[in-house]
């Protein structure tokens, strides 16, 4: 066995740890004599694991008693048409702030089922930062505002949340969930897609405030209703099980290390050994200015599009895997979610130290 | 390791071969350095794997051209939802077939979006038969027919396909997909949840006739349209990755078993040995009419529900789990998907057989 350093966006790096205890009782769970893909989702067994997995998230974040956890499939797209149809009111009005890829499919989505008025947007300058919010910025009759806390393909991130007032704030949580503090009160509704820093993909966690269930539109398909999940905790039909259970093992091994706010410590130290790196090279230079940079993904570039190739293939000879730049951006980008070993950045940024050596 | 006989229902046994490559490969992927569960989906290795389980999904149901193969999210019950929105024409009529839990959720989901006529049911008698239906049950201006292939709780399958004329047959077959040959060429939408004779859970199957393809409802979620997907080579957005790669690796063993026509071979010989023990038995009977009856589940009482428990206390303690009856029928229910040995069965054969001596 041996393992490379995988920046990959996601789906992403997972804890060794977790991929061993895995596959130590992937053909029998803890003496059940069937491994936890074979197991009823009925049974005390799989219930066990799946109660857990929720309290222990409940945990993680702090989430307050008001809000439920949800357990569903489909991805953070599935979402995009989920939150209109449960939120919009009989007017069905929202706000949307325009930060990226994402945001514009979410908004896009949103205007086939009502008026959407994207209050802000950095589309200008290739989405490299974030706008400024102030409280005017929001309609006052929206019926929710959205915005997406990290971009996973710029590289952005909000320095802090938009002040919403009495309006609830609906958070594409996809990319830096978990990676350090929330305050989960802040928020309506907060989804993202597991895998990134919650697990492998094909699970969609939604956390949402108990009164923002039971109004959903009238035509919405029973499995995008909060409410079908909410009342039947997340097993209205057959549940993702096994994706489950590998992001149970993913919260155990965070709280066994300290919960979100040492991930939030070990993922500044992390991004700042690249930033600091990026900052002084002559060579590299990081694509999003300071104020705004995401902890999860570190877009950077040479300037020039030969080298930046070049330095990928010799990159991944050396082990350091899924370094290739989104195709809107160009250049590299390293997503070092939670998973990611400090030891990983350590050695990328040694790497990179020779490779503009031997190039200047 | 201690593997016990798995009579779930869903999610089910899987092939002890296919979890042990699984267990092998789960830290590192053929010298990839990481799991399948970390690999990026745009990447070379997952998207080998993406389209080798699609292309052997075709080769094992012989799926003509003319049909696409989907890989989605949500389970059969999202698919209740999404038959409708893609199939209804401005008419929105279609016909269904009432043979059980599940038809009467396909049923209720499609009523919120137009009109169903159920022009046949099996529920005059909880089910434990299909009722006889010709071609002249079906409504001329049906966009479609749907059916239930086999069902699940109460342990009925069609004898044969129904003749619906140009009228498109939809079909969940989640419970008896590649148990044995089907002809897709009569099906207009054939989906399948993952979770018995595909995978773990956490996947839906689509095949969908093309001609069927890009007719949606106007309001329909992004991520039900067929077209999405489609278009998309069902990678629109993050797949259930590791899922799929699992369901490749069963694909894999089914090929190497013989394919689908083996299968259904084997799966018939596994019912035979239970339904004929039980048609002499003096203590245990089938609750299904022999027409009717499932080579995959196997409902079975004593007649006495004191009798019933004790008989599945006893099997619990002898390695034979998860025999409990669904609550609306009762008494026990055997699941003897393709991955579950034959081995299980005639066991289970002579446990039954004993338990009878000593309660008589």
């Amino acid at each position: 066995m041996s393992r490379c350093f995988n920046f990959s966006a996601g789906p992403a790096n997972l804890p060794l740890e977790v991929l061993e205890k895995a596959q130590r009782d992937l053909v029998d769970y803890q003496g059940t004599g069937m491994s936890v893909m074979e197991m009823s989702h009925r049974g005390k067994d799989y219930t066990a694991i799946h109660q857990k997995a929720q309290q222990d998230l409940r945990t993680l974040m702090a989430i307050p008693e008001n809000y439920q956890v949800l357990f569903v499939q489909g991805g953070a797209s599935t979402q995009f048409a989920a939150v209109p149809l449960n939120l919009f009111s009989a007017a069905r009005k929202a706000d949307y702030v325009n930060t990226g890829a994402w945001s514009k499919k979410a908004i896009a989505e949103a205007r086939r089922y009502g008026e959407v008025t994207v209050v802000a947007s950095s589309e200008d300058n290739t989405f490299n930062y974030i706008p400024e919010l102030s409280p005017e910025h929001f309609s006052k009759d929206a019926d929710y505002v959205h915005i997406t806390s990290n971009n996973t393909i710029y590289g952005t991130c909000y320095p802090t949340l938009p002040e919403t007032g009495s309006i609830p704030l609906v958070c594409d949580m996809s990319s830096d969930i978990l990676s350090k503090p929330y305050d989960v009160s802040r928020f309506g509704v907060i989804y993202a897609g597991a895998q990134k820093n919650i697990g492998p993909s094909g699970l969609t966690i939604v956390i949402v405030r108990e009164d923002l269930i039971g109004q959903a539109q009238d035509f919405i398909p029973t499995m995008m209703n909060y409410q079908t999940h909410a009342d039947n905790n997340s097993m209205f039909n057959t549940p993702a099980c096994f994706i489950i259970y590998m992001a149970g093992l993913v919260f155990d091994w965070m709280l066994a290390n300290g919960g979100v706010e040492a991930m939030g410590k070990r993922n500044q130290e992390k991004a700042g050994i690249l930033y600091q790196f990026l900052d002084q090279s002559n060579l590299f230079k990081a694509t999003v200015s300071e104020a705004d940079r995401s902890i999860m993904n570190i877009p950077f570039v040479t300037g020039n599009a030969d080298l930046d190739q070049q330095f990928i293939q010799q990159a991944e000879v050396n082990n350091f895997k899924t370094l290739k730049g989104h195709r809107s951006v160009g250049g590299m980008r390293a997503s070092i979610y939670n998973a990611f070993p400090k030891e990983g950045v350590e050695k990328l940024v040694d790497f990179m130290a020779e490779f503009e050596k031997s190039n200047s």
